[in-house]
């Protein structure tokens, strides 16, 4: 009960407040507040986790060892703690401090103890904490003959009555050692206990003698390609290490499909491929742990996000079915498992959740970037594109998303790109096209300069020029076509050939030299038509989402993967990959798959949202839509056939369109349709 | 809504009825009833799990094909299920037929289908089925690319909409079966949910492509030296097999201290004694299978019992400490688990239910016996000993009970006994002595004859006469009592070998000829003693139960176990083992402990019934227990020195007492008492 009269205490940064007695530990104040303060010794004031900042007493400046003090002095506890562990002079622990007045109270931003704050992703969005394991610290009573309950039962009547915890599952494995670790930590223990789901009961998963102060969570992205993951401190929320593989599974196929053919083929494809993505997950796990120095025992929780492919192949699961139509996923829900089933070498108890697909073809990756970049938090109607073999295309807002696959191919990866290569050292990273002259410059990856700037040749010797990054093919097919060299229907100016020696004729089509060195590299027709095949792919997904929507602009862009980070937006608009917006609006978002799971593996609240998120989404298979194909042939054309670029217009001066376009069909000539549709056929074929 | 014109129904054998529209399936009344009548496949008319008998229409002879009939004409689906699997005339599957006018329908009792009683154990007492594992078959949606929802989503969806079932769980190992099995069953599949607790969520354990109309559970007893199985039709109740085999941990040790001391001495001795027991689990499980042609896949449940250091060897958990003050139980709740973890052979999803300990000395075994003797469910005082090298003594009523173990030691099982022997072919089982002649009559194992009937000599050649099996030697003690031959302090007369060649003189003390053949069979005074000390230790635990309890009698003794059910009752009260009772109402109850795992296998309401009766148990430590030592010397004396047998004198003529007795204090002369003191102090030493 309190009163009107009681002293007012306001939580920083949330801005919770509240009134209460005379008397009142601040650790309490928070909890019955919501404000999440850490702590694992149940208020014995040792383990130090729920330090607080007070600032102000009064609303004015406090002083703490003031005589009218609006917080208690400092008890015996908070002493023993400062002379063991050290307590700078401005914080409390909350267990122990007792409100006395008005209060401002900062919980800590910082990393080490206690942060609200763990990391600012791209679009600065603070996780809030409410991770799924939870440390406790309990003293167990001593064996008695004349109660004769178990060590384990003692144990969970303390965890009740200290912590409320009751109704507590225990995994097996425990079973054998409760009777040595309470005997260890002389009847002192510590349990972390897991609770995902309010519905199912919340389980002991670890035990350590005594008081244990570490817990720490993985949250894995595996992509097809690359495998990157974040280890996180469970207890403040901070980063330890990140760190990215290979995907050793490239070895049975450079692209997904390969590998699912791999499977049809073998007889123990499916179980190699498993084999070889789940040991790559744990030797990153052993990177991760050996980088931030964390013992791979204290890792206890772990999020993993995939595509459908790597999702059912992680988990063992055949992915032939996701091969052939109606792509049908194993599972598609939320899967809630153990490491140590899945053989991670981390600590035996410890559980696993995997993000939801959404479908056949758009997988816990893009469940993953869509919590991390949350449309449905919005009003703003957002297109969210994750591009790699496939583009997996988010579009929506609060009301309403949809979400579809798109086939791309791996062109804007550099495959299918005659010059094409991975981003190294000596790769071109930047392009620019004189259109007066269509003399180029450029940049190369380890090099700040530009190619027609003085030291450029040195850098070049040492690096070598080796080949055109995947985010570069974007920016010079863009340069070509802004330059005058390609037309908008992506054929190169053979006529150019007279004014500049950079354009030559090759059989039948021309190509535009880049460099000359010891190496030529050079941006041929059948260059320009991957990236137009692969744009117009991207490109018709997305039209046909938004059509879906019955929306005719988008207001923000979030482009995901390291695709989007390092791509231009401009240019990404000039081929008209992307629809028409504000430049200032269309933002490289990074792994946002890896930053979903990362929130998942912080705050089981976004594994709820997400769960519902993806229930709502309504799914589009391209494959079964008649108007794609229409809108993939409208594509081809730079940026496009029949749609207007207003803001990619007032930052660039788009060529002046040859063809007439009927703007109800997008038909343009029937010559040039027949040509393209032709294409596109063979190709996706 | 029904009305009081609407058909009456009368359910039988549990006599539940009510009012049912016309047009009710048969099943659904049960169902709005309570009473429990099992179906697979979800009232599809295929798995015939729901048959039912329509005894009368009317409450007069009702025939099924007549005019006016008050249960529907059998319907095409009935039809074809008589075609394809046979169904009596008699029978209805309860999901097709419906309620057309009053009726009675009994439930089936015979085990083939759908029995509600399930074994009539040695009370006669009914075990309504409740499994915690329940069989389910849907068919499930095929996929399809406008609705991505994964293969096992769909399940659930269906296993929600046909069977109620939310919230599902589902074991890990089926996540990558789960489309192979889909497909296999052409989208008809069922599921095995087990639920035990309400508390816990639902979780699918097994899946079969297809109709699946098999589900079993093993009970099983794991006894010092035995182990013992049921193996039950989870469906019907019936018991398909029941099989038993000796402890292979014996070659570690006879006794369970000796055990413990391996496990001391040998570094993997515990692990030593896991994989034994474990290993004669799942080959016992094997063997009742075979026996049963029952496939090991199709067992999905089990419940197991043992005293607490079997039960802790076979979790896995040391059990030093079980063998030192102050006796400290790991682990004393229910413990759940799964099959797998443990390697039992069994289907993969499969769990364990393991019945809680009552006390560091009093097991699970004592808790299932508890169970299926159920002190707790009566009014009337109930005694319950379970007689092995110790005996755990259960006391009590609905009101109250106390539960001890008293160190009585192997000589009940003729381990101390110099002419004793396990119970075999060979083995004196019944004695008979002439208070006249003091000339002995006996049987042996294998032979219906006393040894002074016709024809017994030619059995005897055949099976030779070996020793004194374990019931046989209470048996012998007593009737020399009887006879005189000893006295009430257990002393062998040797004055009467003036009377009889039979009483010898054997160093300092004497010795009583039961037989003399190819091997003499004699009783000699220290095999008496071990008998006294045995039986004082039993009864000493059982006076102070009855003390706790402050009661001085009790209405009925169960005597459980194997020793239990061949001992003659009046027999072990002449020698004071078991306090005086209407001999009517001493029952031997067989493997009491098995029998309640059984009941637990069968009915989930049992297991949360032992678990709230054993929280109430109030447990004595005889060790603590300073009364405990009065009792036991107290007790030294046939059939005891202070306690008065009025039941047993009325059916057999007692010695007269040849001392004195202070009632009050249950001293007699301090010459003796001494004596009888030092005896016991130094064979308890």
């Amino acid at each position: 009960m309190t009163s009107s009269t009681d002293p007012l205490v306001l939580f920083m940064p949330s801005g919770k407040r509240g009134r209460f007695p005379v008397g009142t530990p601040v650790l309490d104040a928070a909890r019955s507040l919501g404000v999440y303060v850490e702590s694992v010794c149940g208020g014995r004031a040792t383990c130090g986790r729920c330090q607080v900042e007070v600032q102000e007493g009064s609303f004015a400046k406090h002083k703490i060892v003031s005589s009218n003090a609006h917080i208690s002095a400092r008890g015996a506890k908070e002493e023993r703690y400062d002379r063991v562990r050290g307590l700078p002079e401005n914080r409390r622990l909350s267990c122990s401090a007792t409100i006395q007045g008005d209060l401002v109270i900062d919980v800590p931003q910082d990393t080490v103890v206690n942060a609200q704050v763990v990391r600012k992703s791209a679009i600065d969005r603070i996780i809030e904490r409410n991770p799924a394991v939870q440390l406790c610290y309990v003293e167990v009573d001593e064996p008695d003959m004349h109660k004769p309950l178990g060590d384990l039962d003692r144990l969970k009547v303390m965890l009740d009555k200290d912590w409320g915890w009751d109704n507590l599952l225990v995994s097996q494995y425990l079973i054998p050692q409760v009777q040595g670790i309470l005997r260890k930590g002389n009847w002192g223990v510590t349990a972390a206990i897991h609770r995902d789901l309010e519905a199912s009961r919340p389980n002991i998963i670890a035990l350590w003698p005594g008081l244990h102060n570490e817990a720490y969570g993985i949250a894995c992205d595996i992509g097809s390609t690359t495998i990157a993951m974040h280890l996180v401190s469970l207890l403040s929320g901070r980063i330890v290490a990140s760190s990215g593989m290979q995907n050793p599974q490239i070895r049975f196929g450079e692209d997904l499909m390969s590998r699912v053919s791999y499977v049809m083929m073998n007889p123990d494809g499916r179980a190699q491929l498993t084999k070889a993505v789940r040991d790559a997950v744990t030797e990153l796990t052993r990177k991760v742990c050996a980088e931030g120095g964390v013992d791979p025992n204290n890792v206890l929780d772990a999020v993993i996000v995939g595509n459908p492919i790597m999702h059912h192949l992680f988990l063992g699961i055949d992915p032939t079915e996701l091969g052939q139509a109606p792509f049908a996923l194993a599972v598609s829900g939320s899967v809630h498992t153990w490491a140590s089933d899945l053989g991670l070498g981390i600590n035996t108890g410890a559980r696993i959740y995997m993000l939801p697909c959404i479908a056949g073809h758009v997988g816990a990756d893009a469940a993953g970037a869509t919590l991390s970049e949350g449309p449905h938090r919005q009003d703003r109607m957002m297109l969210l594109v994750d591009v790699g073999t496939n583009a997996e295309i988010v579009l929506g807002n609060r009301e309403r998303i949809v979400a579809a696959s798109s086939p791309t191919g791996p062109a804007f990866e550099g495959a299918e790109i005659s010059a094409g290569q991975r981003a190294a050292p000596g790769a071109i990273e930047r392009v620019r096209i004189d259109p007066a002259t269509l003399e180029p410059r450029f940049k190369i990856i380890g090099s700040d300069l530009w190619s027609n700037e003085p030291g450029f040749d040195a850098d070049a010797e040492r690096l070598g020029i080796t080949g055109i990054c995947g985010s570069a093919i974007i920016e010079v097919v863009a340069e070509m076509y802004l330059a005058g060299i390609i037309s908008e229907d992506g054929v190169i100016d053979g006529a150019l050939a007279a004014r500049s020696p950079r354009i030559r004729q090759t059989g039948r089509t021309h190509s535009y030299l880049l460099h000359h060195g010891k190496q030529e590299i050079s941006v041929t027709q059948n260059d320009v038509r991957a990236i137009q095949l692969a744009k117009s792919a991207l490109y018709a997904g997305v039209k046909l989402l938004m059509e879906k929507l019955g929306v005719d602009h988008v207001d923000t862009i979030a482009l995901a993967g390291a695709f989007g980070s390092f791509i231009d937006p401009k240019y990404a608009m000039v081929l008209g990959l992307i629809p028409d917006c504000d430049l200032a609006e269309v933002k490289a978002v990074g792994n946002a798959a890896g930053t979903g799971a990362l929130m998942a593996l912080l705050n089981r609240d976004y594994r709820r949202e997400i769960e519902q998120t993806v229930q709502r989404i309504e799914k589009i298979e391209t494959a079964l839509e008649p108007r794609f194909q229409q809108h993939f042939v409208n594509a081809m054309a730079l940026p496009n056939k029949v749609d207007a670029f207003p803001h990619l217009a007032q930052a660039v001066t788009l060529p002046v369109r040859s063809t007439t376009v009927d703007a109800t069909t997008g038909d343009s000539t029937p010559r040039r349709r027949s040509r393209e549709e032709r294409d596109a056929r063979r190709n996706r074929s």
